[in-house]
């Protein structure tokens, strides 16, 4: 008998039909002898109607007020789902996130979790109830409702479980496990049984839209195992783990893909020390994050810096570069934002060579050109022209052996 | 410069344009030097389309969850006007019931307030802050959530006033205050410009919608001013307040209508000792509410018995009266469901006779029959045939003098 987090996102929860779909499966969790505590979003689109009703007031509401309009969502969910438990005749209460005590950072709209005093939750339990806890919320120090920011369910749910030394957190979700790649790209996609956090962090970060990543660096610090599967199934999805976990040996566990790049590159910069800096260093003034960077090597006493950035903000990045060309004297500053990245993500690289050549050997047969290469202990990324990032995927998916049978 | 209280009911925040003129007004009243301190409803409709929600769950919504879902309208709206404010550039900030502190004990969907810790309202008053308050919700001991019943926000309002000690409490809705009568039912209804509390409490226990008979008797106890006044307009509405206020001295102040009532006659009952008892104890065990009772004299050593019930449990007291006719032998039992309770209420028939005969005799000029006759020091109550109700107040009306000039 153990302590089970069941984690329901909005899909999970989008009308008091779902809802009791949802109670019928916690109830199972209950009747086969587990302490269950329950963490819920809110039902599909109805922070995206709160957030909209909010533009209507004025285009950037005051952000601990939208935290205590937010934090409506989960309320109705958390107190919908104890009702229908109630009413199946299971002992269920509710606990918004000041309830429950997650206490969190004063940053509004996109709160961290400092620490949560589960006792409260610990005393329910023992008096075997299902408790059941509005996600995405917390409360500071002062007592106001914070939230957590986008996906923040997830991130309450890893939280509460390390809390209360769960035996495993749970995420139902609406896909049924984190796939090699993108299903949606390659139909030869594969469910992936078992992954260590750190790829999971790094698939995540790479365009794997499946765990947030904030949850992901919270499970592996207090070393939660985390079980994503479908909550429209009773099929075994994926278990995000640490490394020493028994789990598949591959080379590579998966492949990534992102369009959320742009690339920029400034040419003929003077091949003098400090230039980098003052090529990067306004980009990062203006709280614009780069990703990759490369130097070419110097050429007629110059050399070229390209560098990626977050698509949204490449129109403020362009205008910042064009001014640093005519501060150092440079040649010119060149952007794309027809870019892709795709990686390959794999802690068996960690003790292979050969990976980066293979991945580079197979999009060379597929005649696609590399402009930009990044790697770490973990997984290689290569920038290409947007076009052909869905016929990279499918063929490095291939070379890496990860196609199923089907 | 005072301190004010000024509640908003559904209407007045049924929407986020109608949020924003909510703010004007507040924003008008802090301009002027006051304290503000905002109490609000939920949007108009949406605490019956929470309930409705849950009832696809199942009948009766376990109560405690039930107030967690309810709370949430409440919530959105506070969020939404201080939102409003600050994007107006005042310093408002909502709290919800347990931020407020808001102490009530833990019957939950229809809960009492024990006592409200005003520290925190009192340091952000002092800020400078416009503090904006979710009605109908508090917290009991054990924090959870709690919430006050139907009409809860009016019941909030005055008890935050109470605690805060605020110059007067401002319920605004969406009528322009009180009226002698329903002007729905007479044309010559008039705005009462002020009224003793007792008053108004027989006013809306006998009929009078406009404020919830709760927060009349917190307002009296602790004597704090109510000004019931339109949303909608700038015209001073109705004052509530003590007797000793100044106030205009009219033999009546008003007339009012119930037709919620029904009315049962056991006829035959034996003149014996504890036959009353007999015929009414079994109605209060059922938990049934008897307001009229009357016994005639004895004749033929039997005599009627007759009394009005909520017109919702006719039929459950009709089935135990029936029973209580074969037990003690009586004659009879026979019920009207077609009954209007018409009521004239005034302060100053404490001191004046003649009221009651007034009032027979302007129903008698009508040829209404009186049923049933209940009197107390401020109010005089017939039960009549329902269709002449609407006959009797205005008849009554004209004859008080309470018609207005127009």
């Amino acid at each position: 008998m153990g302590v089970i987090v069941q984690k329901f996102g909005g899909t999970s929860v989008a009308d008091t039909e779902r809802i009791r779909n949802v109670a019928k499966r916690v109830a199972k969790t209950y009747d086969a002898g587990h302490d269950v505590v329950v963490i819920l979003s809110a039902m599909a689109g109805v922070t995206d109607q709160l957030i909209s009703m909010a533009s209507t007031i004025c285009e950037r509401p005051e952000k601990r007020e939208m935290d205590v309009l937010l934090a409506t969502g989960e309320q109705t969910t958390a107190a919908l789902l104890a009702m229908t438990l109630i009413s199946m005749k299971y002992p269920a209460r509710s606990l918004m996130g000041f309830q429950a005590e997650v206490r969190t950072d004063c940053a509004f709209g996109n709160a961290r979790i400092l620490d949560i005093h589960a006792d409260r939750i610990e005393v329910l339990l023992r008096q075997r109830n299902i408790v059941v806890i509005a996600g995405f919320q917390g409360h500071d120090c002062e007592g106001n409702i914070t939230t957590l920011g986008r996906g923040g369910s997830d991130t309450s749910a890893v939280a509460i479980a390390a809390a209360i030394k769960a035996d495993v957190c749970e995420i139902y979700t609406d896909v049924d496990g984190v796939y090699t790649t993108d299903p949606n790209i390659c139909s030869k996609a594969r469910k992936i049984k078992s992954i260590a956090y750190d790829e999971m962090l790094e698939m995540a970060s790479l365009g794997a839209k499946v765990l947030q990543i904030r949850s992901v660096e919270f499970a592996k610090k207090y070393n939660v195992p985390i079980h994503v599967r479908s909550s429209f199934s009773q099929e075994e999805g994926t278990m995000v783990w640490s490394e020493e976990a028994d789990m598949e040996r591959l080379l590579v566990s998966g492949i990534t893909c992102s369009k959320n790049d742009a690339r920029i590159m400034v040419k003929g910069v003077p091949d003098q020390p400090g230039m980098a800096a003052k090529v990067l260093a306004p980009i990062a003034e203006a709280g614009i994050v780069v990703d990759m960077i490369i130097q070419s090597s110097p050429k007629n006493g110059t050399n070229d810096i390209a560098f990626t950035v977050p698509r949204t903000e490449y129109k403020a990045a362009m205008e910042i570069e064009q001014r640093v060309v005519e501060a150092i004297g440079a040649e010119g500053v060149y952007g794309d934002e027809s870019i892709a990245k795709v990686s390959v993500v794999g802690i068996g690289m960690k003790s292979h060579s050969g990976v980066a050549a293979k991945m580079f050997s197979t999009l060379a047969a597929e005649n696609i050109n590399i402009r930009m290469i990044s790697t770490s202990e973990i997984h290689i990324s290569c920038v290409i022209v947007e076009k052909y990032a869905e016929l990279a995927v499918r063929a490095l998916h291939t070379a890496f052996g990860l196609d199923s049978d089907l």
